[in-house]
């Protein structure tokens, strides 16, 4: 069993070749959920739904969120109807929400409601929220504290960042399938995908049933870095970085992580900072990380999966 | 000023050819809102929708509600995740639902969520629904009672009626822009639109504050037949008249509406029915009633507005 940290579209494209490298009983993939935010009435959970897309065949690629083939009538209707339309919920992906959060409001479990909804996709490993009940992300930024969804997508990331808090973390658990995953013996290691530290992975680190088993782990923690030749692949990462004081690159993510990640894969842009990681104390790969089709999605998983496991100790 | 009770289709187009010839501040549509009900966590409210839909000119005449140019990819999307799709939601009327249901949801009026939707629209004269508070139709059938739009949509008013209840129409009010209507001393006259007499007009007149006010008028009550023929138009008025043990004709909706109405509109097709409403002491106008198209609905809101203004004595 190897357990994935999954933010959104770089979690959501390793774990596409996790899925093909591994059968479903030995993956399970913890999804972010700081990011889920209600809107419109409905309870939106954007990273959960980006993984489950790629895994299913039917996320946009290019767009990077939502479905692909989708139509946008009904927010145009609400658009012209006076309707908030600053975020955007295609015509399919809509159908997700409602079913979520009319499950929700039944007082369904939120992995429960992401088992059945990756069935019907036809998503066969396993997806699971970081914790059942709701953790919030709010952006400390130079314009106050703003929630997630409002920093990220309605004000384009532009407000300055000087740091993080992840409401609810504190009171969140791991959901039960979750929990008793991390009780197993038979855990080869834990993957940490090349999503945002702060904003996707972070929220996962927060809770603190989940930071302590990694923290007293017995198997080894890998990492890929979110960030190439001192840019993130897509979104606010490298910004954050700059705007937290810190030069960003492959090292400064390893020291972000610190003693949470034991072995590095870094891409070969960034072969200069190896030594620098290997000082750290970590085992560093370099390799062509950029996933942009499946098959290199299904290169890099392999790199990751031989790293987990001739890791000889944790640390 | 003159006010109309309205259904759904039939009240709907004969809305369109009053307000062709009144001005917004001497027509006041009153809209039942028996068929409303939640589904998939929305609020819906079928007959305002319908009548503001049409005054604004985009609903689907041929279907008979929604909007035209609809697309169902929300519908399709739902379908296959699993989720109901017995009741057909287009994409873009989806806007509508999720505008009144937050709203709603936040406390606000339905009188004032639908002026607000109409507004939007373009419509100018005013849709009011019958009450702000929840009245719900259920239906009394061989089948138990059912919910109206379990009757209606979901089992296609296939059951045997026996009897209609109004849940909440003891404690509901006419919002205040009905109640102040009603206290106006120049109201002309009250027409009952070619609705279904059980559950479009009926909830509207178990609104005790509406009947109460009826029985005490001093103005002519005008009503339009929606039985042509012996048949309704659209929908089950027909059938329930039989279900219920009576011959469906225009005759039998006199008899039902009673002391009620002052003055019939009938069609050509039902003359040998005239002399017998008007042994029920009503004055009867025969006319087409059919409103296939625009022309037609005005033609028919000239012949009610006449009627009303040549009635010298309510009763």
């Amino acid at each position: 069993m190897i357990v994935a940290l999954a933010g959104g579209v770089g979690g959501a494209r390793l774990a596409v070749g996790l899925a093909a490298l591994l059968p479903p009983d030995r993956l399970t993939i913890v999804v972010n959920t700081g990011d889920d935010f209600e809107h419109l009435g409905f309870s939106i959970s954007p990273d959960l739904d980006t993984v489950m897309y790629t895994l299913a065949g039917v996320a946009d690629a290019e767009r990077g969120w939502g479905r692909r083939d989708e139509t946008w009538r009904f927010m145009e209707a609400l658009g012209e109807l006076g309707g908030d339309d600053w975020f955007r919920l295609g015509d399919r992906d809509l159908a997700v929400h409602v079913i979520r959060t009319r499950a929700l409001a039944t007082g369904a479990r939120l992995s429960d409601i992401t088992r059945e909804l990756a069935d019907r996709l036809g998503v066969r490993h396993a997806i699971v929220p970081m914790a059942d009940e709701p953790v919030r992300t709010f952006v400390v930024t130079d314009s106050g504290e703003l929630p997630f969804q409002e920093y990220f997508v309605r004000r384009r990331c532009e407000p300055v960042v000087s740091g993080f808090r992840f409401e609810g973390a504190e009171r969140a658990r791991p959901p039960r399938v979750l929990a008793s995953v991390m009780q197993r013996k038979d855990i080869e290691g834990v993957v940490v995908c090349p999503s945002n530290p702060f904003i996707s992975i972070g929220p996962i680190l927060a809770v603190s049933a989940i930071r302590d088993w990694l923290e007293a782990r017995r198997c080894p923690v890998v990492a890929v870095s979110p960030i190439i030749g001192g840019e993130a692949v897509k979104g606010p990462t490298a910004k954050m970085f700059r705007e937290l004081g810190l030069q960003p690159s492959a090292l400064a993510v390893a020291r972000h992580y610190g003693g949470l990640v034991d072995r590095w894969v870094i891409d070969e842009q960034d072969a200069r900072e190896a030594r620098e990681i290997e000082v750290l104390g970590k085992h560093v790969m370099m390799t062509n990380t950029l996933m942009t089709d499946r098959v290199r999605s299904i290169e890099l998983a392999r790199t990751v999966i031989d790293l987990v496991r001739t890791a000889r100790t944790p640390r």
